[in-house]
């Protein structure tokens, strides 16, 4: 069945959801918040289409390839964003996005 | 803003959310389930999507085009399967579906 | 059926829901995005909640008392948190916020 | 940070929200699917909350007990409903059901 197949993808898009979700958290704690304001917000973009892409594909549904494309678009937009801060929480987040955004497209 | 722009599109998914998970419901009232499986899966895909996309707009996303193209497709593969069927929640899911799949192809 | 029976309440969590992303929104260009941290992240709470319990009740969820009772909770948190701002979107959003967590309140 | 406090449970979720899922599908290829429906609407129910309060863990929500304690009672009554039914998608996603409600307790 489709998540088997995919249960590869359903962790690495877990592992991007909960980075994500940890930037964005982190990011509240910096003390120029105001600077981190795009990354707060692609990372709640982020962590939302990994979480339900993530819950998609192990209902197997029949749109895997739209949603990975989409998928893959807005991983890579976070993870742009979350380079270009030296926080560590940023940078484990941009791994975590390229690392999702690549497998997204191999599936896409 | 975005939102405010998006205003009748945000009106255009919940309406379509709303009918996809009545349709949804109404389905495992009928007498022979089975044949309503399809009809089932695909009122769940187009909900979440909707569901998921109306939040998004609300939020000023960035990715407007690329998640309503996903969406136009999610919301015509329910509507193509809701109109085989003769129930009347089918064919108002399927009336649903078809105009919010308008609607997204305007903004994609 | 329910979503029949809760209609109101599905339309007062879809305006709570995209007041607060309005509000999360406008947050991140005001001066002071540090002071706004509190409000941004009960935003989000609270835009979630709506909108899964919204989804919940649009399909006829059992477990409508439970879900009204965790929403309720999170409205009057986001919506205290709302009003200590002066800008017109924490105000409105607050507004909404208590109106939502007393229309859950009814059906806890 | 709550997020790696609640790492544990973070997984016992995810892994309930794929069990529910898994068992979702499967359901719709068994033979008499109008026997499955309260199972596959209740496996959705399960998986929605699920996916719902993991996400919120990872991002530190400030309502951990309430949402656990909807949580438990979505799993145990998903769990309830699927020990019913002797296939194997069913047995394994009651285990992962009641698992996971265990765990919601504990921080409930």
């Amino acid at each position: 069945m489709a998540h088997e197949k995919y249960q590869d993808l359903i962790e690495t898009l877990h592992e991007c959801m909960t980075e994500c979700n940890h930037c964005y958290t982190a990011c509240f704690q910096e003390e120029d918040v105001k600077m981190m304001a795009d990354c707060i917000q692609l990372d709640r973009e982020c962590a939302d289409i990994c979480a339900y892409f993530e819950q998609a594909l192990s209902r197997d549904t029949p749109f895997v390839s739209e949603l990975a494309s989409v998928c893959a678009k807005i991983c890579e937009a976070c993870g742009n964003e979350c380079k270009k801060h030296e926080h560590d929480h940023c940078q484990r987040c941009a791994e975590a996005c390229f690392k999702c955004a690549e497998a997204c497209k191999t599936v896409a």
